[in-house]
């Protein structure tokens, strides 16, 4: 795509449409900055996936364009890319602290951390990259250190919140700055881009504090061990848990994976404070009274393999649950997540425990703004163009719907999807075109080879299983020399289906007659009969379909 | 299990631990009474099962005690598996008229309709069935016609509660019959088994009837056609689409399959009553205005076949979402659901159209009791002793609780699990033992033969698929005559992997030769040495794990 002369172009690759792999482009003339580099969990038509990120041919094909991709905080789907995209384009990253801090454990764990240039900044640093002047700004989120992202170009400033709430009484007493966001609102913004998480929620996100409160009481109360899951990120929410134990002279523990590494870092980092005496290690719990103990543990989203799954199922090795502990579980389930919640939660009564969790109020509060804290961001900045991000469908529109009731001009206003270029000026914006953007699924060491092919057949293998039909032919005359043979898996148990595989032999061997005497007796020919004849028998005699393979080996 | 004399036997043999396939065994002496049998959807861990019912060996087994099956209401989760149940056990069943009207296509489907002895009952009725006298006393629910259960047995009274609420202003004015709870409580009821469902909501479930307010606010704004989406059986939610229609002049028209079916059987019962000019066709919806159309629909869960959905992806053949057309979804996603209901919602707005759904208050009830109402039944009726039904262990654990909270002594709640056998004496009560229960897992026209094994390898296909090696070798000399050929589904893209797959094929050799060499030459350990060496090798080479499937031809 030729440069366009006088222009910003906005090109969102992930983000628009769906929750998660967010990524945006700005360009001026024959410059590129990317805003965040993340990955999307699969859906749940995506069997045995591990992840999703976003297509990033449009930079490959600009490669030389490309000045620096600048990140707004720390989380998987802001970040959790860039192991794959810092292969392909290796380019300087800007980011806080923290953030950068989470990025090198990915990009160590990737082999690519040596190579990589990764810039810290702080809130209200500011930084030259290409023609872009680029100031990051404090904002509150369910992980320190977020910030938003002002791009100077030389048409005008385009904000992007990143993942933002007004957070009155954060944590960490740093509130989001307010001052900047006003200050470029008052010298004039082009376009604004925010976050639409949740922009179908009315009033305002709950402070984080307020979870405190509800920590405090809980601990008050609990007779015997505390069991805290939560995100591992939401280093505030952590916090909160050990100034409650704190408070009440519980030692705490720490328990699964990325638990243990983002309370490393953060407490390197100076994010997560605490005297230093009251950790205490995992393997060392049961030589503390049941009430002076707290376990910090992942597992919040009921994940088959975390830590709080395996102690709900009685297979952790370090915590067996006992009778009168308490677990809270300091989360919503993400959708699609609620059955496996809900599965760990039932153990976790079974077990004995007193459990806690997203039905009682006070115990989760959201990272995201809701619709009067989407209004104070549109009414501090007065952008000229809007454009929401961060959401699917349903929440790009709510949101463009609260712009329009705030009195913007429709026509100002993008719903975009990804892929779309949208093309300002000073005066006007338009969607000029398409460029290449998409999914792009991890499957183990993969990346992009898992396509619609392999994915519709795990599909169809998961509903019926597969039937294979192995037939050894002599390639000359075309007779049968070695079965047939059939194997099934995920079809029917064996044992108690004899009678229907041997009935199914006999089809297949008339089928591979049927298509001789017709005088096809080429092996696809014969194939496509075998196919054909056995589905239709399977069919009638079970109501399934599975896949029908059938293999011939010429002697 | 001998007849335990002077003692009535409680039998869970579905809806505890679980939401779905209710079925409850009341058993005095030589005598077995069944309230409900009904089927639950399959959970994500079970790919391509149609749905579950209960396994009622134990009934089969107790087969000329069973005197009959009495049922509460007629949702799937209460009659749905009567279909199976009775082709086992012909027994009379009992239920109210919509009850049986529903079961009865059901049964005609099944093609045992001829054969089966239904009973009509009304509420206020009493039947004799063996030693017991059975009432059917008027509850509120979300399908008209629903019943709670008493059954005087000469040990005293159970009340089995069904799935109900205490709606003050219900639809069509019956309310739940207060006075007969009341009655029974007055003279003493031995055991209350008590929908949980809802157990973890504090305050009362709304009315119904509120409902049908919002439906006439978004029919006084909506411009054009309305699209409105339930449950099908939900039949006082249809009836107040209609009323809303037709104040406002609009016509109806009838779209899915179950709906249909619903408004045929309620209307020719007398359940839904409408002007007969004011139901069209849904051929004939593009000869009215707009804004003089309104279209009832199945799809409320986002299932993948429905019409919502298919109107949503602009697949329906009849109906075509217009801009400004409004669609409401008057349901609230049940869990797993989630996901599916919100890629129709986004599709929806895609398409233009204004959609209401579950963020908007007031446009979808529960038909199950809140904690006050939980509260009032247990006040109402006073029992001895108390067991909480239908809901995941951690409803029923709730629903315990609020007992205890209301000074009921924890010795006479029994919190059970499915086939646990419960005791109950004129003074005491206890677990006293365990019997036969489970998942009967239906796919197709097979009833429970997919078992574990099947269900393991559908789960694994889907993760990584399978990969297939199938070799011709001499059974006398061992040696290769054809082959190896390898075949992959759902792993990779195989022209993309064509390399890997020839390395495989060495592998494949040297792993036959080296097996051989160690004199290992049956074909049971040549193709655990395939297995071995090619997942290793796959496993190295992508990180995946595909079943792995050695086929040895021999000639």
């Amino acid at each position: 795509m030729a440069a366009a002369k006088g222009k910003i172009t906005l090109i969102p690759l992930g983000g628009l449409g769906e929750i998660g792999k967010n990524m945006m482009v700005v360009k001026y003339e024959d410059n590129i900055l990317v805003i965040d580099a993340g990955l999307m969990f699969p859906e749940d038509d995506m069997p045995g996936i591990d992840f999703v990120i976003p297509d990033i041919t449009y930079l490959l094909e600009n490669k030389e364009m490309v000045r620096g991709i600048v990140l707004t905080h720390g989380h998987e789907d802001h970040i959790g890319a860039l192991p794959y995209v810092l292969k392909q384009l290796n380019v300087p990253v800007y980011g806080t602290r923290l953030t950068l801090g989470l990025l090198q454990g990915k990009l160590r764990e990737a082999g690519i951390l040596g190579q990589c240039k990764l810039v810290a900044v702080k809130p209200r640093d500011s930084v030259t990259i290409g023609p872009f002047k680029v100031e990051f700004i404090r904002v509150s989120h369910s992980i320190p250190d977020a910030v938003a992202i002002a791009v100077r170009t030389p048409l005008g400033v385009i904000v992007h919140t990143g993942d933002f709430k007004f957070d009155q009484t954060p944590v960490d007493g740093e509130v989001t700055d307010f001052h900047k966001f006003a200050e470029l609102g008052d010298q004039g913004v082009l376009v604004l881009l925010a976050d639409s998480t949740n922009a179908e929620r009315p009033g305002y996100t709950m402070s984080e504090r307020t979870v405190g409160l509800t920590f405090d009481e809980t601990f008050q109360n609990a007779k015997n061990r505390i069991i805290v899951a939560t995100f591992a990120s939401n280093v505030h929410r952590l916090q909160q848990v050990i100034n409650a134990a704190h408070k009440y002279g519980r030692k705490v523990a720490v328990s699964g994976r990325s638990m243990v590494n983002v309370v490393n870092i953060a407490t390197e980092l100076g994010y997560l404070t605490y005297p230093e005496d009251i950790m205490i290690d995992l393997d060392d719990i049961n030589d503390y009274p049941a009430n002076e103990v707290v376990i910090l543990t992942t597992g919040s989203q009921g994940e088959p393999m975390s830590a709080l799954t395996r102690m709900a199922n009685a297979d952790h090795r370090q915590v067996e649950i006992l009778p009168g502990d308490t677990v809270i579980i300091s989360a919503t389930p993400i959708p699609g997540n609620e059955r496996m919640v809900s599965r760990v939660i039932n153990s976790l009564f079974k077990q004995g425990a007193e459990v806690i969790y997203e039905k009682f109020s006070g115990i989760h509060v959201s990272g995201h703004p809701s619709q009067e804290e989407l209004k104070l961001m549109l009414n501090l900045v007065r952008p000229k163009f809007f454009v929401p991000v961060h959401g699917e469908y349903r929440h790009l529109i709510k949101h463009a719907q609260l712009a329009k009731e705030m009195g913007m001009d429709e026509a100002n206003i993008f719903v975009a999807e990804n892929g779309q270029v949208l093309e300002f000026t000073r005066k006007s914006g338009r969607v000029a075109g398409r460029t290449t953007a998409g999914k792009v699924l991890v499957d183990g060491l993969g990346v992009g080879d898992v396509g619609n092919i392999v994915l519709r057949d795990r599909k169809q293998l998961a509903q019926d299983g597969i039937l294979i039909v192995v037939v050894t032919m002599n390639k000359e005359t075309g007779a049968i020399v070695a079965g047939p043979d059939i194997v099934s898996r995920g079809f029917v148990y064996v044992r108690e289906a004899e009678k229907l595989m041997e009935e199914a032999k006999e089809k297949v061997k008339i089928a591979i007659e049927k298509t001789q005497v017709r005088g096809n007796a080429d092996w696809a020919s014969i194939k496509a009969g075998i196919r054909d004849s056995i589905g239709k028998y399977l069919y009638e005699k079970t109501r399934r379909r599975p896949m029908i393979l059938p293999i011939i080996m010429e002697v």
